[in-house]
């Protein structure tokens, strides 16, 4: 006994002896009452220091495990668990139709896998490589001097103030009027277009958006029973006159639109259009949640208001923020600018979720954005992600027999090939190591079988050219077929 | 115009300038086509260096605000924002049943407010001046040293893969057994017991619990609408009679209990009370969620397995851990231990809500955690919170005339006044600055009008003296009127 010990290098050497003894005395392995080896003994059996088996002792004392004799040494206590007849619960069966709704929703669960070696077009995270750690790191440090022990204790479930004011800040800067406007940070746009449903809607209602459009959006709406009426898309964005049609058939609760980089599309909605768009649904009183999706990550050379901005001191826009797809997603930042009141019910909902978002990463992103480092690397990534996706388009042109790409920039560009499935595509694909995501996914009505999305962001340029190069070839192979 | 920007020194001076004049910009207040002051000027009169005003100059032609002509300087672009008639929804009318009612669920709304100068015996939260912030921070840089910017990137809804083990083992050493079981890491106890209930219970379904019992227990099951059966409580938890009474009246779906410093009582269960609660919802084949509640924290000498590990390799118990009474309640870490397949749903329903737990705040967790500071970190705060809390029992003797203190520990005591009505008892108080928890928000059925919580974790030795003694006084008044 005490002889298979291993001791490795990962934590401290009198945890693990600590450990060790506490699993044999709880799976019975050491009978209460025995006395265990002297700590001189068990020193030099295991050669390491006596303090440090004393420090192991002294701990399962702590716990109640071993008690001391004075002169005699430490010995097992009466802890022995009493398990229980084997009980088992047949959990398929427990699940309620929500929870198999969410796992049947679950795309990563079902969709192929990334196995080492291959191309992957799936993802629209940003490239880590190009994350500003220094200045992270540095922002981490002045608000652990600055506030100490203070910053990991709770918050408060509207968030960090600081960060608050710099993002209210920030929406002005975009040339939105916040007047009797307030901010709750969530984590990340999932989290508040979650908040804002549970709030507004109730089972059977339904809610007009772009179709296609952002999956996790669709998911979201599914979970929540909703009925999603999918507006077409022209190549400049949202078709007005569909939307008019749809909008004389039934009231909708809700709007959701992604006027900027629209996922999947990538196209940004023109000014004019965003004016229209607006008056239409003002005038059937349908209030807009938009989504600020890329927004940050514009290209062009034209500025482009957010629809937020035009409904001045109006309260009818519900604004998701994000910089996930840029900046940090593992740290789950988001928010949501809203009316007052209405940000008053999120954040008594967001506090029975989750209390609040982690309190520590949004004072470091508060210190981060407030020392200008976000403008900085904005302008980095830009040229970056620009060049990647012109890159891209090069490369689609030249191999993918396409018949339109849509996409004005972002981090992923769409296709569409007439007479194509691109769930075979995929799976051919699939075989020579390069996959992506199937636009089918984007559809609010089982549409977009003859699309798919390739996203860049973390995608080598000579990736890029390998890749799209097999896709072009099995669409070849799947049309002559 | 441009003299009246207030450059301060919180963010750099060029984000400052760019930000004045794009507001001006979007306000409509320069006009477009309008020409800048020249870089040189600009620099003269605001006494800022010309390249300051080059660099906000670029900001500003990058967002599309301003257009440079050769050899004639900066205009101002075409961006009007087009303010449109004003729109005001009426979002009271807007909000649902469910965002109304955890508005009124949540206490923090209702309650009295802390004021500069208060004692309040409120909170629960541990002592954050006790956190071992250096560790902490070296744990960061360990982190961000050993992964760079990858932990910012979005990471898996399970969870940190290394933190998911670790706490495995963790359990492992509380005597559970973790075959076919698994962890998925949760925003705290609050998201992993709402989770839960999302996944197993439908509105109208019973869940049986301890009479009082957490009251944020209470409001998420009421958010989801569940039919909330409390069971008698004696001095040693639990009355297994009155859970048997109970048991043949209804058939729950779900049970959940605190069974060590159990919330406000702060009772802990006995190991054989534990084995006899076990084996009656055996019987009745209910399975059991176990908040893990501060059982980290225990003060006793005797060593007390957790319900789940009765179930050895039995998959009934579902159990939810968290540190937050303890430790780092501001980065929202907990977890749910449970059956292997449930933990699979659960992980569905977790990506739908909030995609994951912020990644960072998981890694420095579990690099904290494997350092083995969290175990000295232990040792430390029990003999901290046991002193404070012996100290409190003694002052409560001392001053307080209550008819029952319950509690062993932990971080709060629960007293019982028999003829008293503590919401009457809380407002006399607050007026002589002193604030506390009445306990009627723990009950399940309305009762505990004569009980309330007292927390000390975060009150000085001689506020706790100074504040039962204002609070026996009122007792005192209170019962001779």
């Amino acid at each position: 006994m005490f002889f298979d010990i291993k001791i490795d290098k990962k934590s401290p050497v009198y945890i693990q002896l600590k450990n060790y003894i506490k699993n044999m005395i709880l799976r019975g392995m050491m009978a209460s009452g025995e006395k265990l080896p002297s700590t001189r003994e068990m020193a030099s059996r295991l050669k390491i220091s006596r303090n440090t088996v004393m420090c192991a002792y002294d701990f399962l004392k702590d716990d109640g495990l071993i008690y001391m004799k004075k002169g005699k040494g430490a010995f097992v206590a009466d802890v022995k668990v009493d398990f229980q007849e084997k009980w088992n619960v047949d959990w398929s069966n427990r699940i309620n139709n929500y929870a198999k709704k969410a796992t049947e929703l679950d795309i990563i669960k079902s969709e192929v896998k990334w196995e080492k070696g291959m191309i992957s077009f799936k993802s629209i995270a940003p490239d880590d490589k190009l994350f500003d750690v220094e200045n992270f790191k540095k922002s981490f440090l002045n608000c652990i001097s600055r506030e100490g022990g203070k910053i990991l204790n709770y918050g408060y479930a509207q968030g960090y103030k600081s960060l608050i004011k710099y993002l209210l800040k920030y929406m002005e800067n975009k040339g939105i009027n916040t007047t009797e406007k307030d901010i709750i940070i969530t984590n990340g746009f999932t989290e508040g277009f979650d908040l804002i449903l549970s709030c507004l809607t109730n089972a059977g209602d339904s809610v007009i958006c772009e179709n296609p459009t952002h999956n996790t959006a669709i998911k979201i709406m599914k979970l929540h029973k909703l009925n999603i009426v999918g507006v077409a898309m022209d190549e400049d964005g949202i078709n007005l006159k569909d939307l008019k049609i749809k909008l004389t058939r039934q009231k909708p609760k809700l709007s959701y639109f992604i006027p900027s980089y629209h996922n999947p599309t990538g196209i940004v909605m023109p000014p004019e259009k965003r004016t229209k768009l607006y008056n239409i649904l003002r005038e059937n009183n349908i209030p807009i949640v938009e989504d600020g999706f890329n927004e940050e990550l514009r290209y062009l050379s034209d500025h482009v208001s957010p629809i937020a901005a035009l409904s001045g001191n109006g309260n009818s826009v519900i604004y998701i923020g994000s910089f996930s797809k840029i900046l940090f997603p593992g740290i789950r930042i988001g928010w949501i600018l809203a009316d007052k009141q209405l940000i008053g019910y999120i954040e008594s909902l967001k506090r029975s979720r989750n209390i609040h978002t982690s309190f520590l990463d949004q004072a470091v992103f508060y210190d981060y954005l407030k020392e200008g480092n976000f403008e900085k690397y904005i302008k980095k990534v830009r040229r970056f992600y620009k060049d990647k996706y012109e890159k891209a388009i090069d490369f689609a042109r030249k191999y993918i027999p396409y018949s339109k790409i849509y996409g004005e920039g972002g981090l992923h560009i769409f296709i569409e090939v007439y007479g194509i499935d691109s769930r075979k595509l995929l799976n051919r694909c699939c075989k020579r190591g390069v996959i992506f995501t199937p636009g089918d996914i984007f559809y609010t009505d089982g549409g977009g079988g003859n699309t798919f999305r390739l996203g860049f962001s973390r995608v080598s340029d000579e990736d890029i050219e390998r890749g799209f190069k097999i896709i072009g070839e099995e669409i070849k192979k799947l049309k002559s077929v």
